[in-house]
């Protein structure tokens, strides 16, 4: 029979052994109530396990447990067993006021204590973040065509039909049916040799470029990439460590046998020979041998980036350096961003053979898998073939706007500019045959939710090029002339303006 | 009247000026064509392009432009104007042959030549990628409790309804309604003080911790993570140049007073005080308190990582740092992987006022947004109660499993082992008294499709402490005692065996 103690607040805690609630549960939620509602008065002390123990008739293990966890969550202090005493201050009384809540976030640190590289990227603006609703934007799909009633089907069967042992953490590499889909596309539509087993699928372009980055560059590294290009794109790999060497480049891309004047240890280049951005352009196939002789002399690496590959107006396109890699020095980048959207941010790597166990491991790691059920979703979407036909119908369409826009173009302002060819992609560059304020110009279209970023501001190098780059993707044709003549309205407003002081690599998409 | 000059198959070309594909386009293909199919010589020139222009018809412009595409697509080679040739290998005779693709990739490069820090997380070892259908995962929720049927009326609400405009390139914080949802749930349940200006959505935590590492340190600064502690999550930071310093924990989790001994300079730290992995364990108030001190007074960040803010069994938990914190110090990390499901791979940040900008830039560069649909389905989901509901549901079921577990263990091996307590989160340790060669138990336990990770697993330094790990989450009732049974089955064969050569960091979970 136990001895009686003297803390009557404790022997009035009542059990209920019916109850499904485990009796350490019971326990600490009475204890607590108590302290919290000043029954059990904060000077005073927890009685020996063994005495509750024995008044509550429960095991000794029991209230050791409780007492733990009152210890844990702070209702109490000082130490099992030797002596333990209720917390001067209570967890409750921690928490912030309710009502001071929106009002009362904590007080700012000092943004100068961010990282070198957090402010080495401050310079660059962003693209316009609502640019799916601005006209002419170069990097957006048409988003009002997108098969919203057959996403809703096949995300709904995704959900109806996925095993929930898919469900839990997603494989290494992304979904297999995924990457079977995506390897016979690549075979098929553009001669990559590629088994599904060299397909890596990542939560977007910049996760894969950072993850070509990890596996293959060190801190310092040197990596090459074309200017003007996409600056923001290229930023990431700052994050990753890399010294970017900005290489100028003419209408044909990149040309390797100016690297060695630019960076001769150069241990990787990022390259979009397909379609280049800003300037719209296709790389020949002599430069595209040469840079990957370049990358096998070398032992450097070629970052392959093909942020679309399902437009190509008449004619078959060039074969990607992927499909011309015969000693595995290339990885390919490709997404989703113009074949269906940006919104699903999934994008993926081929990766040679040799690496891809080293790329897999490091995905894990360094960035983790994409979102399974839209990897599902893509997967559906593209065996029952709804992508083809989506990319058909849209391919036609894309053709009319491309020869609409560059047929406004050379009427309205076809003199002042040089335009790119339209072989391929969803944008054209025009660049000013004599210097413009192209920065001044695109601020002034931007009132009229005219997106027309500036061809300065994705130059790096002098002498940096002015112009402007126009995307027909998401612009319905009747939107095209309207917007063309206030941009030409706005060239002749701004071209006698002065261009000095044009901050170099502001970005504008 | 154009002069006619004298290369037959040119003339030959006939255009259709009422077809909608433009004239540049038909000239291209029919060139193209008969470049294909031999019936223009590899050796002939092209011909003048002001010749070609009259002898069709078309503006100059228009052949320049053809002349240009071949040029671009390595049909013809030399310079237009300075002599035109067809070239002498074409594109098509580049593309690998159809039959050979399955058999003939790139052939492999040296696996060698991936960087330090590829090499570096060579040693650990993965999670087993089917987690999800193994017994006692420690880091699965019940995935066969997942609402589908929600998920499949909620994701195809989603693309009937969503704004096109909202389909491209999504916000540089987040979908906005998640957003809110965010903060509002983090404020309610755990009385964060949160604004949705401060939230930003992440592609899952890891994505996050890479984040907060290059907004606040830079390369070589020292990180100080928890040891046992999350080895493959950690590790995640030497991608973006963290010198990583593991620091000895207890069952109260990180000690900040010893933070000195290890590593002065650290610029950062990263704890899980709700819910400690791999020990299951919770930060007491007072740690929490001079955790925050500490990096008040030296200028430091805490990362805040609560994988599991979802389930307390019983009581009020303790408020998380960001509560706590009043000099805006702290970075709060979490996710839906055990609210939810780890494959939406959706994860948050909640970062102090003063910070957001910087975070918010860097996210657009470094990191990019989270697939949009995802979000979109998550916000729904919260905004509709079903998050709520679904929460409550699975926390009376998982209390339950808790309860049968710790049960179980007690009376199985309970003698053995000093079990966590199992306040919080949807796992348990069990931490051997006398050291036992944890691996190979985990080992035999995959045999049999259990989880069951060793403790000494995730000990970076020494005194490496042997255990395991135990998932009550993904477990129906009447698996956990069998799979109970086995594991004290596999101790009883092992504990004699030698425990030497434990190859430290091998990561199972």
């Amino acid at each position: 029979m136990a001895r009686k103690f003297n803390y009557p607040t404790w022997s009035a805690l009542s059990l209920d052994r019916g109850n499904s609630m485990p009796l350490h549960v019971q326990v600490f939620d009475q204890i607590r109530q108590a302290i919290v509602q000043g029954r059990i008065s904060k000077s005073s002390r927890l009685p020996p396990t063994r005495q509750l123990a024995a008044e509550l008739a429960v095991s000794r293990n029991t209230i050791v447990q409780v007492y733990e966890r009152l210890l844990a969550e702070g209702y109490v202090s000082g130490r099992v067993g030797a002596g333990t005493y209720i917390a001067s201050v209570l967890p409750e009384e921690r928490h912030p006021p309710k009502e001071a809540l929106p009002t009362a976030p904590p007080s700012p640190a000092a943004t100068g204590s961010v990282s070198r590289r957090a402010q080495a990227v401050r310079p660059l603006r962003l693209p316009s973040e609502r640019s799916g609703s601005l006209d002419l934007s170069p990097t957006v799909p048409a988003l009002d065509q997108l098969p919203f009633d057959q996403f809703a089907k096949v995300s709904a069967h995704y959900w109806r039909s996925a095993p929930a042992a898919d469900l839990g953490y997603g494989g290494s590499q992304g979904l297999p049916d995924l990457r079977r889909q995506i390897a016979s596309y690549l075979g098929e539509a553009h001669g990559v040799p590629c088994l599904a087993e060299q397909v890596l699928v990542v939560s977007g372009t910049t996760q894969g470029f950072m993850l070509a980055a990890h596996v293959l560059t060190d801190h310092g590294d040197q990596v090459i990439v074309e200017d003007p290009g996409y600056v923001t794109r290229h930023a990431a790999l700052i994050g990753a460590g890399a010294e970017l060497v900005h290489v100028p480049i003419d209408l044909d891309g990149l040309d390797s046998s100016r690297f060695d004047g630019y960076a001769p240890g150069a241990k990787m280049v990022i390259a979009s020979p397909t379609n280049q951005f800003p300037f719209g352009s296709t790389m020949p196939l002599e430069r595209r041998l040469s840079l990957l002789q370049w990358a096998q002399t070398r032992d450097a690496w070629v970052i392959e980036y093909d942020f679309n590959n399902a437009f190509h107006f008449g004619g078959r396109p060039l074969p990607p350096l992927a499909a011309l890699d015969r000693s595995g020095r290339v990885v390919y980048i490709g997404n989703f961003n113009r074949s269906i959207s940006p919104a699903l941010n999934i994008a993926y790597a081929i990766v040679p053979p040799g690496l891809i166990d080293a790329f897999a491991r490091a995905h894990q790691i360094f960035s983790f898998h994409a979102s399974v059920p839209t990897q599902g979703v893509v997967a559906d979407f593209m065996e029952s073939g709804q992508l083809a036909a989506h990319i058909r119908r849209m391919g036609s369409r894309y053709r009319e706007r491309a020869h609409l826009l560059v047929h406004c173009l050379k009427t309205l302002a076809g003199s002042a500019f040089e335009l790119s060819t339209t072989g391929a992609g969803l944008h054209l560059s025009a660049v000013a045959k004599t210097p413009i304020d192209d920065l001044a110009v695109s601020q002034t279209l931007l009132q009229h939710r005219i997106d027309v970023p500036a061809m300065s501001s994705y130059c790096m190098t002098d002498p940096v090029r002015t112009g402007f780059v126009f995307g027909f993707g998401n612009t319905p044709a009747e939107r095209i002339a309207p917007a063309i003549r206030l941009f030409s309205d706005a060239v002749s407003t701004h071209s006698e303006a002065p261009i000095r002081d044009r901050a170099k690599g502001a970005v504008s998409a």
